[in-house]
C-alpha cells in the first residue's frame, strides 16, 4: 500500500482549491486531536474543544486555538460556521443538543464519527428545520491517518459538502497515496481519498460496509493463520477415544511453520497483500504467539449494522455474518448454545462431555 | 415420534420371514449389548464377545451364550458364520486383523460401529480376497434404541444384506414405529427401518450424512434457544464504550422466557418438532441452566466427514460447517485465530482488549 | 410424532375447563377458516368474516356463523369481546384502523398472524391507551393443524391470557399429541401445546425464534440431501481443465441412492426423526427430483428478524443465518458478488468464466 | 501495495548472490513463459520447453533457448540439473513419468504450479528413491508477476532451496516492493519475496492457505459491493404478498452509490486497502454494472483444500467454507438443496414457488 504520504505542498495533482478554511473540532480523543494536527499541518484553521480541558491544553501548546465551552467555540468561529464533531457515537445526540441551540441558519455540523445511518437521517431532518446543514464523514484510517492521511466517505448536500472540500482534501491521503487506476477519468476526488457517496447518511453507509468487509478480510487472515499454526497437528497424540475424532493421516501434518515469515513473504507479490496483512506482520515480529491478547474481540457496531442492512436488502453475507459471529462467540456468547448441544449429546448418546484441556494448548 | 415400540410377536405387517438367525458380536459397550438384548428378545440366537470378559459375563447373566476368544466365538458359530463387529472405529482394523484369519470362505463380517466409509470400501476389497463377504451397517438409536430399535442404514452385496435380513428386521424398529408415508407402495424395508442403500460403504455413507444432518438440526436448536435466553438482554446495563455496540432499543429485549416450557410447547403441533426436541425438552425440566455442561462440544469424525464429502462433490453446506466449526470453537480452537483479530484491532485502531466477564453471566 | 390427533370429546387429561366461548375471527384464507373449523367442532362459537363474502358464504355453509362486515361482527358479539385477526402481517394495522373505533374498553384483540414482535410492543401500548387488551399469539402448524392442532405461543397480559384458554385449548393438538416428558410435573398447559410467553410480544418472539430454527433444521436437511444426491459424482466424468477442480478419487462417490427410501429409513429409530423428515419423505415419494420444483426459496420474515434479534443481542447464529442466506442466494440475490469474484479472478489470474452448464444437469 | 517493480540491476538491498544459475523450464503458459522472462530478464540462464513447440519458439523469437524435447532439455542442461515443471496440477505426475528417467542422482526438480501438497509428499519420497531432490514452489502473482515479481512460498530440503536461491531471487518481487516491516531484523528472504516453509510439501500447504485466505477477501468485498449496489432496495417497490418479507423502513434504503467512486476513494488511507481492491477499481471503470461475467466462479482447488486440512486439524473456518461455497452455488450446485426446501414449504405450509423474476434486475 502507498508507501510515505505525498508532501501536500509540493503536490501537482491536486485538483481542487485549498483555501484556508475555519473548523470547529469537538471531541480531542486520539482521532479528533489527530486530525486536528494533520488539517493545522495542512494549512487550515482549527478551534479545538473538548469536554476535557486537558485535551484543549495539549493542542493548544502544539499551537492550535482552543476553545474553553462550547459557547466559546461557537463565538470564535465565522459565519456560516463549520463544526466538526468526532466523539463516540453514544454522545452525539447529547452533544447536539447542546450545540445546536448556539447555531444560526446557514451552518454546517459534520458528524465524523461512526454514528449509524439511522441517526444521520433523523438528525439531519431535525437540523434542517432549523436551518442548519448536516454532513456525516466515515472516516478510515485509525491511529496511522494522522500520516497516511483518511479515507473519507461523505453524504449530505452537494453544494454543502463542497463547500467543505478544503478540509476533506487536506484530512485525505492525496493522490499520491496510490498508483492511479488504469483507465480512470481524471477528476474525481475519490482519487484523493475523499468522496461525495450521497445524500445525508450516504457517508456512513458506506463506511459502515466498509467496516463490514474489514471484519471479513480479517477474518479470513485469522482463519488462515490458524490453519497453518496448526499445521503440526500431526506431531502431538491426539487422544484416542470414542469422543475424539482421529487425525487419519497425521504424516500430512507434520509442518512447523514461522508465521512472522510467511505474513512477510505475502506482502511482497502475493495476490493477499493488503495493509491488514501489513499490520499482521508487524505483530508477529515482536509477539510470534501473540500471547499479549486473550481473544476475546470486541465488534463496535458496524458489522452488526452491515449484516442487518444486508438482511433488509435480501442481500447474502455468508462470509460477513460468520466474521461476525465468531466475534460474538470469542467473547462467549455461545456458550449457552454448546451447553444445549453437550445436553443433546449425552442425552441421545450417553456422550460425557470431555474436560477441558489447555486451548490451543500445544504451542502455548 | 412413534409412540411405543410396536410388539414384535403381533406384527401383522412384518413382511420379511424372521426364522431364527445366527450371530456372532464383537463388542459389548452400551450399544453391543443393547443389540444383542434386543436380539435375543426378538428370538435371534446371539453368541456374545468382548475383549473384557466381564461384559461377556454380564449378558450370560441375561442367558446369552458368549464366548472366551475370538476362536471360541468362530468355533461356536454355524457356517456360513456372521459376525457383527461393534466396536470403536478406531480398533476395527485391528480386530480384523484377529478375526479374519479364523474365518472361511463365505462368512459375513458386519462393521454395525462408525467407521469411515472410505474404511468400508478398502476392507471389503481386502476380505473379498479371501471370499470373505462385508457389510457396512450404519447404527442410529443411541442409548433408546434397545426400546425404540434402530435405524439401521446398509452397505455390501445384495444376496449377502438379503441373507441377513432377520436380523436387520429385529434390530430395526419395525413398521410401527411412524405413521405410514401416505402414497408410498408397500413392500420395501425402509418402512421396517432398514435399508439396503446400496454396495460396500453405501450404509456408512447415508449414516454419515445423517449425522452431518443431526449436526445441523441440533445447532439450529441451540442457536435459537440462545436467542431465547437472551430476550431479556435489554434488562441488562451494557457498557457504553467505544469497544461495545449499544443496544439501541432496549425495550424490546424485556422477556424473561422459560425454555422448559418453550421446548415443551414446540412437541406439540410445531413445524419443528422431532426426537431431538423432545430430548431438550427433558434436559431442561430437571437443569433448566444446563448448568451441568460446561459446553465443550465433541465431534467423533461424521461431522467432518459429511463436510468433506461435500467439498469432494462440489456441493455447498454453509450450514452443515457452520455447525461443525461451532463445535470446534466451543473448544478453544479458535483462541489463536481470535488473537490475530484481536491484534489487528489494537494495531490500526488502537483497541485494546476488554477484560473477560463471566460468560453468559447475567443467567448463572 | 404424535400419531393422530387425539379425540377431543374423549379428554380424560385436559385440566382446563372448556366452557363455550365466543370468538371473532377476521380473515378467513388457509388459516383463519381451518382454525374456525376446529374451534366450531371443539364446541366453541365462532363468528367468521372476511373482506371476501365468498370466503364468509364458505363457512357459513358448513354450519359457522358469518358476518357481513366489521360492524356486524362486532354487534354480533357478546361483550367483553374477543377478535381473533388472521391476516396477512402486512394488512394488520389496516385492519385495526377500521376495528379498532368500533370495540369498547375491555374488548381484546387477538392477532395470531406472522407479525413482527416490535409491531405487537406498539400496538398493544396504542390499544391500551383506549382500553383495549392485545394479545399476540404465534401460531404453527400449517396446512396440517386443522387435524393435528395448533401449538401457540402467547404473549398478553396474564389475566387476559387466562380468559381465552377456552379458545387456545380447543385449538391446540391437547397432552395426547405427544408422549410426557419424563419428569415434568403436571400443569402446564405447554403440555396442552399452548403457552403463555411473557407480556406483549412474547408470542411473536418465540414464534419468531421457532421459525427461525425451522429454516436450520430445513437447510439441514436440505444440504444433506444434496449430498447424497451427488454420491455418484465419480461416476461422471468432471472437465479437466485449470478452472475445475478435479475428484482426486472418483472411486469413492459410486453411490446411486434412493433418497425416498432413505428418508423413509431414516424416519424409524433415526436420531434425526420429526415432522419435516416425514413431509421429504412424503414429498420424494412422487416426485423423486423434485422437478415440479425450481428452488426459488421465499421468506417470509421470520427468519430475518431472527437473525437481526441476535445480532442485537450479540448472540452467534452461525447456522441460522447461512439458511437465510441460502435463500437469498436460491433468488438470484448474490449474483453481483458473483460477478465481482469472476472480474477478479479475471483480473488477477486471466482466468475466463466457464459456459454455463445445466445446472445439476446429470440427474434431470 | 508495492510502487513499482524495483529495477533489478541497482539493487542495493538484495543479500544474496546472484550468480547466474542455469534452469530448465517445462511448461510455457502464461505463467512458465512469463517466469522464463523475468528469470531471463534477471540474469539466469533458461532452457523452455513446452509440448507445444510454438510456445517454444514464441520464447526463442525472444531470445531464450529452447528445447525440442524432454531428452533435449535434460541434454542441455548442465549437471546436477535443476528442472522446474510450470504445467496444470492434472498433468504432473504424467511429465514425472516421462522426465524422471531422464535425470541422474542430485538433479532436482521443481513444482512451481498448484499441486495438493498430498502429492509433494508422495512425490519426494518416490524421486528420493532415484537420488532426485523435489521442490515445491507455491507461486503468487497472477499476470501481473511477470513485472511486479512472484511471492514464492518452498518446500524442500534446506541445502537443495539454497542451491535455488539465485532463481527464487530473480524471480521474487525483491525487498523494495513493500516497506520494511517495523522491528525486523535484517537478512530474511522472506523481506525479499521468497520463503523456505519447510520439508517437500510446505511450500504447496502454505499457498493452499494463501489462496484459501484469498477466497475469504474476495468474498468479503463481493458481499460488501452487493449490499452497496442494492442501497436503493427503498426506491424499488416490492411486491407484497404473504411469499415476500416486507422492506419496513424503505426510507432508509434510497442510496444510488457509485462503486467505482468508492472503491477507488478506499483505495487511499482506509483500513481495506489491498491489491484485490485494486483490481475491483479498475474492473469498475470500464464495466460499471460488471455485466461482462455471468458471476459462475470457478474454484481450482486450493480453497476445498484449505477446509479439508482446517477440519483435519480440527480449526474453524466458518469464513474461508463460506466463500468456498458461494462458489458451488453461484455454479448452481445448490439446486436440489433449494427445490428440497420449496419441497417442505409447500408441504407444511401450501406455500407456492414465486416464478422467477429477473435475477438482480433493478439495475441491468
Amino acid at each position: 500500500m502507498a508507501a510515505a504520504h505525498r508532501a501536500r505542498s509540493s503536490s501537482a495533482t491536486r485538483h481542487f482549491p485549498e483555501r484556508d478554511m475555519q473548523l470547529g473540532m469537538i471531541g480531542l480523543g486520539r482521532m479528533g486531536a489527530d486530525m486536528v494536527r494533520r488539517l493545522t499541518k495542512g494549512g487550515q484553521q482549527c478551534i479545538a474543544y473538548d469536554v476535557q480541558p486537558a485535551a484543549v491544553e495539549k493542542l493548544k501548546q502544539d499551537g492550535v486555538a482552543g476553545a474553553a465551552s462550547l459557547e466559546d467555540l461557537v463565538a470564535q468561529l465565522q459565519k456560516p460556521r463549520a463544526v466538526w464533531l468526532m466523539v463516540p457515537a453514544a454522545v452525539v445526540d447529547k452533544t447536539l443538543e447542546n450545540l445546536v441551540p448556539l447555531l444560526e441558519p446557514g451552518d454546517i455540523v459534520i458528524d465524523g464519527g461512526n454514528s449509524y445511518y439511522h441517526d444521520d437521517i433523523r438528525r439531519s431532518a431535525e437540523l434542517a428545520q432549523r436551518g442548519l446543514h448536516y454532513v456525516d464523514v466515515g472516516t478510515s484510517g485509525g491511529v496511522a491517518g494522522r500520516e497516511r492521511g483518511y479515507c473519507l466517505m461523505i453524504g449530505g448536500e452537494t453544494e454543502v459538502v463542497k463547500r467543505l472540500e478544503p478540509i476533506f482534501s487536506t484530512l485525505a491521503p492525496g493522490a499520491g497515496a496510490a498508483p492511479a487506476t488504469p483507465g480512470r477519468a481524471a477528476g474525481s476526488t475519490a482519487d484523493q481519498g475523499f468522496l461525495h457517496c450521497g445524500p445525508q447518511g450516504a457517508g456512513h453507509f458506506v463506511k459502515m460496509v466498509h467496516n463490514g468487509i474489514e471484519y471479513g478480510m480479517m477474518a479470513a487472515y485469522a482463519e488462515g493463520l490458524n490453519i497453518l499454526r496448526h499445521a503440526d497437528a500431526g506431531k502431538h497424540a491426539r487422544e484416542a477415544d470414542a469422543e475424539t475424532s482421529p487425525l487419519r493421516r497425521p504424516e500430512l501434518y507434520q509442518y512447523e511453520l514461522n508465521l512472522a515469515e510467511v505474513t512477510e513473504v505475502w506482502r511482497r507479490g502475493s495476490v493477499i497483500g493488503s495493509w491488514l496483512l501489513d499490520l499482521i506482520a508487524g505483530s508477529l515480529v515482536s509477539d510470534a504467539d501473540l500471547q499479549s491478547y486473550a481473544g476475546r474481540v470486541s465488534d463496535s457496531g458496524e458489522g452488526r449494522w452491515t449484516v442487518a442492512a444486508a438482511i433488509d436488502e435480501g442481500v447474502p453475507t455468508p462470509v460477513l455474518s460468520a466474521a461476525l459471529f465468531a466475534r460474538f462467540s470469542s467473547r462467549g456468547d455461545a456458550d449457552f448454545a454448546n451447553r444445549v448441544l453437550s445436553a443433546m449429546r449425552h442425552d441421545f448418546g450417553g456422550h460425557v462431555e470431555k474436560a477441558a484441556t489447555p486451548a490451543d494448548g500445544h504451542k502455548s
